[in-house]
């Protein structure tokens, strides 16, 4: 695996592959890499001839109060790990490397379905993503680029952006990799204390018990009060429990397949979680 | 020549182009085509081994009052014109093509150089543009794109725009092509009387002394001052008559290189030109 710190020696390293008209597939991450990245990683090495993943902490994706200085930073470890999965390029560029030295003027936004749940509670924070997602499309230009389902809205933003501006890219969402007890991994939970971290599983665990309930044709505005109820009941403080379409859209038939998704807090740290219920097929 | 009006069509037609990675120029246009845009394709074919033009008059970057009905489409004249030139695709799509079914939620904003100059007459009009600029970019992935120094604000926003988001293209920009008595060449001269005709060449005729003056130490503000009362003095209606650096800033020296700007209506047809002044080198 080779690493590239510069856009310089990212086109470089990439220059063979393009010539041979190679697969290319991208993982954007934000580094800190777990299981549910290398499931990013092993997908696309299933799919295309070479893997790219970038790591890269986006400061203009992060609100001025949330953890963009405390966000962790484990370059070595994940280089290694990214190597055993079959990486072959790691791209890890600077801030300075990503966003140059003269002020950037544009700014990409993706209306409407940015606007409620992890858009409503991060004011701007998916501007920033859209954002650093084409500049790095642009960057590597792949064929297929690998995202997370659990961060289901930034998948279907990214999608609507991908669709928007006819990006030549195919985006693939991929399932959440979950730890034994249910709990959706992320970097994020290594803030978790020991004691939160029993909890965390709960927010899994009420999902399930929802899709259940709703499977038996319980009303489902019952049904998110009832995980807000018990998320409450466990120690967490809720930034919304909601339904949406598979497409983010608001719920206007009782048939159709939905997304129901949690954000709540344990302390300081936020944990979000979605589970797709389907009603058709 | 082949003329293209889906993105599937397109697609096919650049496939061997793009297998073999040959060098592929781009004209974006709105058609009507004239010499001013016959010698963006001549650069284009000098540069490149295929030659994409797009024909298509954006609704987006039109306002309400504007003449996105009125605007002139000549397909059939145009498309003889380009074959002649060595053009090698025509990009001729609708808007049902270019915009799809869906409602579009993405939208691009180049700030700060889009607020004054044309920005300022034309609320969102450069957001059109980066909009419909960024899809066909996406659409014929040039190596080089080419446009008219005529619409030189629009030029220094695509640069921007594309330096912003790391597109993998160089933009150049191609001197005015003008009519023998001066006239900046524009789609839109065909909408003048032949009255209106016969006064239009002031604007050039302006530019030119007013560059001589400056050359000659006369202090900008006058100079800019002197352009409007001649030009009101012939008939026009002034809209603006500015000067900024050749990357649009405000001047705060006086021996940086520097571009004149006027915009002014003859009637209801609002022409712009512009000229480059050098203190430097």
């Amino acid at each position: 695996m080779k690493m590239e710190t510069t856009l310089q020696g990212l086109t470089a390293s990439l220059q063979i592959a393009r010539s041979a008209r190679k697969i290319i597939g991208f993982v954007p991450t934000m580094g800190n890499l777990h299981e549910g990245h290398l499931n990013l990683v092993r997908e696309a090495r299933k799919l295309c001839d070479v893997v790219v993943v970038s790591i890269f902490v986006n400061p203009i994706q992060f609100g001025p109060n949330e953890d963009f200085d405390s966000y962790p930073r484990t370059l070595e470890q994940d280089s290694h790990l990214l190597a055993e999965v079959g990486c072959d390029i790691l791209f890890a560029p600077s801030v300075e490397q990503m966003y140059g030295t003269q002020p950037r003027l544009t700014n990409i936004q993706v209306n409407k379905i940015t606007q409620d749940l992890c858009g409503a509670q991060r004011p701007g924070h998916f501007d920033g993503v859209a954002v650093v997602v084409t500049k790095l499309f642009n960057m590597v230009q792949p064929n297929y680029a690998f995202f997370g389902q659990k961060d289901y809205q930034q998948l279907v933003v990214i999608q609507q952006l991908v669709r928007d501006l006819n990006m030549p890219i195919d985006v693939i969402g991929v399932t959440i990799a979950r730890a034994e007890d249910g709990l959706a991994l992320s970097s994020r939970n290594g803030y978790l204390t020991a004691e939160q971290r029993e909890i965390a599983p709960k927010i899994y665990q009420s999902l399930i018990k929802a899709k259940q309930q709703l499977q038996q044709k319980q009303p489902l505005a019952m049904v998110l009060k009832d995980i807000g109820f018990e998320l409450t009941q466990a120690g967490f403080e809720i930034d919304y429990v909601e339904a949406r379409t598979t497409l983010l859209q608001s719920i206007e038939q009782f048939d159709q397949d939905i997304v129901l998704f949690v954000a709540a807090k344990l302390g300081k740290t936020r944990l979000i979680d979605n589970l797709p219920v389907k009603f058709t097929g």
